[in-house]
């Protein structure tokens, strides 16, 4: 089966876009809680993560919407992360995505609570998904744990921000970047093999898989924060030069950081080309991560 | 069968403290990360949550050890929302328990972040207490999710700061404090009886008296407030008056307060009297909570 990347990347996206505010309207919470937190989740994206959840199900044949409380979840918890990342502690970001940041309309307080209230309720999509069985509920909730908190997500950008003033190793950035972004991009394809009851070997496959498209993901990201198209990126770009932050190109030149992009996407279309299944949707997705303009 | 009360917190709050740091130590974290989750987790308190959980397990003649992961996230949530709550941009409070606040030691993003922690790996106990059933484990995380998010907690919080400026009526201010520190009160209570396998009956019961309990409890806060001894409660009495805040007494006058808190203890008690089992201990809570003079 072979089908046109941008048309699946479309659909889906605007599949998630209008189930994701359901989960919050359906709320019995102040509004104000409520608006801060769509606000966020509204803000758009390329909503990768809730996408390769869903074409994971796609690859194995199976319904998408079995994937979609948890492609929710995961969009939930990377919004959360943004607001948090954005905040005058942390980034101190005044616009996301072109839009003034979430504590630039809601003030930091509401800002702060709307990332905990995401972050919360995400959960409640995966015990609450109508379709999934109880043991891949409490499988995905308890790997979720791990992606997102502090052996994942929260302790990468806790060591993103402890290297900010020091310049790293190959093995450092990696390790940064394997979890402040890697594991969540990782959790939203094994999370779909999970949901799809994909055997335990194409499960184990998807694990490195993700790994390597993790890290292909941020050395594109340094590569565009250099060769980008600030309209495209929507930011400025040199961003990281200026805040002498530690890059691929800068630790591996940018021949090589491109050379080691393409070794990463060749690894992961390796892996994919010994699954169970053949997906060509999910080969179509690494080379996009490789080619990205945005 | 009586207990002594006092003998029974100090050893569940010994057992709880002594398990409380197990949960963060194990993790495959960063030092700083850990160091910082642990940090507010260490720094005592009543422990009452945890110890209301356990208390539950006590009643239907359960062993205790069944609640421990249970209460152990409790407190993980509780100690989360004190971080941020302590935070310059939400309360900012140099001082908890006499100690400096978590972003005093570690900075604002660590701390932010040490919260963010701390509530994610909440989920994991849960969903992997090795002694609850599956479907348990699901109710209890949906439960939670309730108690603690833009529903519960997290939405009270909401509603606080967003009432510090006006003048709220008896419903308003009972609403503020039903979601920011009732439902998760009610929480330990109802996870408890839903770990020691009460009957259903049983369980709407103890889920009133939590809402009666948790009202009590911050009516108690409130009297404390101007009658207090600033030593014993940790902070200067009369702040409350300072901000402007509106309190029970405030509203229904200091003998009104306190006739309101005990109506709400004789409807607690009455609810523990057609429980199907007996509970000295859960009645000795309830006067302890009315009585208590920190």
């Amino acid at each position: 089966m072979t089908i046109e990347l941008s048309d699946f990347l479309l659909s889906r996206k605007q599949t998630i876009e209008a189930k994701l505010p359901q989960y919050i309207n359906e709320l019995e919470a102040s509004n104000t809680i409520k608006e801060a937190m769509l606000y966020s989740l509204n803000a758009g994206g390329k909503r990768l993560r809730p996408i390769l959840v869903l074409a994971l199900l796609h690859t194995y044949g199976k319904r998408e919407e079995l994937g979609m409380a948890t492609a929710c979840a995961i969009e939930m918890i990377h919004t959360y992360s943004l607001i948090h990342d954005d905040l005058p502690c942390m980034d101190d970001d005044d616009l996301r995505r072109g839009k003034p940041t979430n504590h630039k309309v809601f003030g930091e307080a509401v800002a702060v609570l709307a990332g905990d209230g995401l972050l919360t309720q995400s959960f409640s999509l995966i015990v609450n998904d109508p379709y999934c069985s109880v043991e891949n509920k409490l499988r995905l909730v308890s790997e979720l744990v791990k992606a997102a908190g502090a052996e994942g997500m929260v302790g990468g950008q806790i060591a993103d921000m402890e290297g900010e003033d020091t310049v790293l190793t190959l093995d450092e950035l990696q390790s940064v970047h394997e979890n402040k972004t890697g594991k969540l991009l990782q959790y939203s394809i094994i999370s779909g093999a999970i949901l799809a009851d994909a055997p335990e070997e194409d499960i184990e496959k998807l694990r490195k898989l993700g790994y390597h498209l993790g890290i292909a993901f941020q050395i594109r990201d340094d590569i565009l924060d250099i060769e980008g198209n600030e309209q495209k990126i929507g930011k400025p770009v040199g961003s990281d030069t200026l805040n002498e932050k530690t890059t691929y190109p800068k630790i591996l030149t940018m021949p090589g950081a491109k050379a080691k992009l393409e070794e990463h996407i060749s690894q992961a279309k390796d892996l994919l080309e010994n699954l169970s299944v053949q997906s060509n949707i999910l080969v179509q997705i690494c080379e996009l991560i490789a080619n990205r303009d945005h």
